[in-house]
């Protein structure tokens, strides 16, 4: 089953906001068996929309959009479609009750900007959305189907779960579109593609995707148009013969977040963390209680941005922040020795760096990043000169830190 | 002028990763005074990309296309672009020897498979990429244009700047479009509508957007095809026009991000700021680094995520965790006053919070948070129960808790 999706929101193509519906509609609708085609985006103008939404529906007869459907933004979407299909807008009772009762929950009265909400191409199915004001709809007339959903993500995502899954999946005749995916760190693109050779034949009908980002490349596999138990067959052997080619610096698949690898190291040995982190200003805590349930693990954490806080709260010598500067493997281990006796646990990262855009000097230019790893007495120190601007270089720092923990849990693989 | 933007990547139609490039190009070219009228994405296949790159070549003549140019891509999109306009591909002599060299400096041997990035469609003008491996291409022929650009963020970016601006800005007839954008925070979106009220007519032919985040709504009013200097005169009567409507709410304009308001309200005073944060595990120390030069205002923090932080490094005495629980208003006060006694400075920032999706109770339920900001011997303490996810709730914890602290400094608008 293939369908199009056309987000609508001048914003979009002003490029003012980024587009994370589209991903998140691309992502869910394939786990559900369904390829999005073409995603179009257009302006919150009637004839561009009125246009995009008509070829898609040449196209592909089925239609998904997001936008245009606020109190604030005129329901211009809802107002396009229903000419499209030739049909009038009515004053739906339960949309206006159900309008009328959120705002009294809220103790207020509805502003009458918020009435047209309550209007529906004749027809139409409504899709509660009980976390916002606008509904969605679905329209359907001889074969065609146009899905209306609110740009905003939150109310998108619970109207697709709850509303728009269960009644594609009742339309699936069997097939999926599922992915796999092999994260990897530590290793450029062209590198992490010779070690993997030429393995699409062997993979094939599967098809193989680098994907570099900041957090290293992930290598995804993907079964379009399979059975479900084809699919899952066929990508778990090819994931397992990705894992094998990219050895150490696979650390998990999917969504698995490197973070949540390194905590669950740590948990298995009972062992708790703790961070000092100074040009990295909290991101590296920040990656790591973003997992659920880090609690039982991550203790807590300096961000020790100026020196004296490096000094004073760390223990580092200032000799040593004085012969070396604050940007020097001495006093990158001191920092993740001075946090880990501090705090008395097992374990601590430690970054410290110049993320820029000033302060790098030809010895040390912006980019050069000194991370520290220490477990019980053993500590790892590694320097890395990151490319990008200043919150790419904080992000790959992060990364970087976190996986070399990794490393030096799992016993090996010295980069 | 006009063009229309086709992005390419199976990855980004499965919703694997989210497609910044489209926003990031519409940015850059509104800026330019070229509006991007319809963004398409498409997959990695041949027929799909001709297929779209041909129609928007039909609709508006003038094609930007991003990704299908990597070493592992099979540079499918300068294939089936060179095909669209009749013309063959053929070696480039001097992208060949700047990949030579690019892989000789990194000290390198080329591999084959990079030796298909040196050929270019007869007749293109090579865009040089100093960032990565593939360039981009400036297909043109009896008026239609085609120009491919690199997936890699990156490398787009610094193409698009220093190659395919400065050519548009010789092909403008002297019109812009052009966007200003007031941004508020602690203020709903339909509160504020009806702050702002119906300003359209006023404003016109300017065009208003609503645009809600999770770090607050944003104002968004834009010119199109207007001449440069009345755009910016009509701009920024409306700006001021609608600051004055949001008052206090507003913190900034455009790309402001409230983490800087805040430093540059500190500096003035010659203040030092500290944090101390439980439930945001560091992204409000890692929102204030992200800004550049944060160090002279800056000086560090604790992530006191386990309560033994909270009463070991921030003097909360256990009495108060005992009795109020460690979200709750004597507890974040303490974190304030304690973190600023610690590092003897002038201002401070406490969070503390129930982010989920476990933790919540009846009384206290997820999404609960205590924010406090602290100024010299003024303590602000703020309760909000958040809507969203565990990543949604520390988002706009990390955001509230700055602008607690704005709203002190600037003397008003409690909340």
């Amino acid at each position: 089953m293939k369908l199009e999706v056309v987000t609508i929101g001048t914003e979009l193509l002003l490029g003012q906001i980024i587009d994370t519906n589209a991903a998140e509609l691309g992502r869910a609708l394939a786990g559900a068996g369904v390829e999005v085609v073409r995603h179009v985006s257009v302006a919150d103008r009637p004839a561009a929309i009125r246009a995009a939404v008509a070829e898609a529906l040449d196209r592909t007869g089925f239609v998904l959009t997001t936008g245009g459907l606020g109190p604030t933004r005129d329901d211009i979407t809802k107002r396009e479609v229903a000419g499209l299909f030739g049909k009038p807008l009515e004053l739906d009772a339960a949309v206006l009750r159900s309008l009328e009762e959120r705002f009294h929950r809220l103790g207020r009265t509805m502003p009458a900007v918020n009435r047209t909400q309550a209007e529906v191409p004749a027809g139409a199915t409504v899709l509660p959305n009980p976390r916002g004001t606008a509904p969605g709809l679905w329209v359907e007339d001889r074969g065609r189907v146009v899905v209306m959903l609110p740009g905003v993500p939150s109310e998108m995502r619970g109207l697709l779960a709850e509303e728009v899954l269960p009644r594609l999946a009742q339309r699936n005749p069997g097939t999926v579109v599922r992915s796999r995916t092999v994260r990897t760190t530590g290793i450029a693109e062209s590198a992490l593609a010779e070690r993997v050779g030429a393995i699409e034949a062997e993979i094939a009908p599967l098809t193989l995707a680098y994907l570099p980002s900041v957090e290293g490349v992930e290598l995804r596999v993907t079964a379009w148009g399979l059975r479900a138990d084809d699919a899952e067959r066929r990508l778990a052997a090819a994931a397992t013969q990705l894992r094998a080619r990219a050895a150490e610096h696979c650390y998990g698949e999917d969504g698995t977040d490197l973070a949540a690898v390194v905590l669950n190291q740590l948990r298995a040995r009972n062992a708790r963390l703790v961070v000092a982190e100074s040009c990295t200003g909290g991101l590296v805590s920040g990656r790591i209680t973003a997992v659920p349930g880090a609690s039982d693990v991550f203790i807590g954490g300096v961000v020790a941005y100026d020196n004296v806080v490096k000094s004073g709260m760390l223990d580092v010598a200032p000799e040593l922040l004085e012969q070396h500067g604050a940007v020097s493997e001495p006093v990158v281990a001191a920092m993740a020795e001075g946090v880990q006796r501090q705090f008395a646990v097992d374990a601590a990262i430690a970054v410290t760096g110049i993320a820029g855009p000033t302060g790098g000097t030809p010895e040390k230019p912006v980019g050069t990043v000194w991370m520290a790893a220490r477990h019980a007495s053993e500590t790892r120190a590694l320097q890395r000169i990151f490319p990008g601007d200043r919150g790419e270089i904080r992000a790959r720092a992060a990364q970087a830190a976190l996986d070399l923990l990794r490393r030096l849990l799992a016993g090996g693989g010295q980069q």
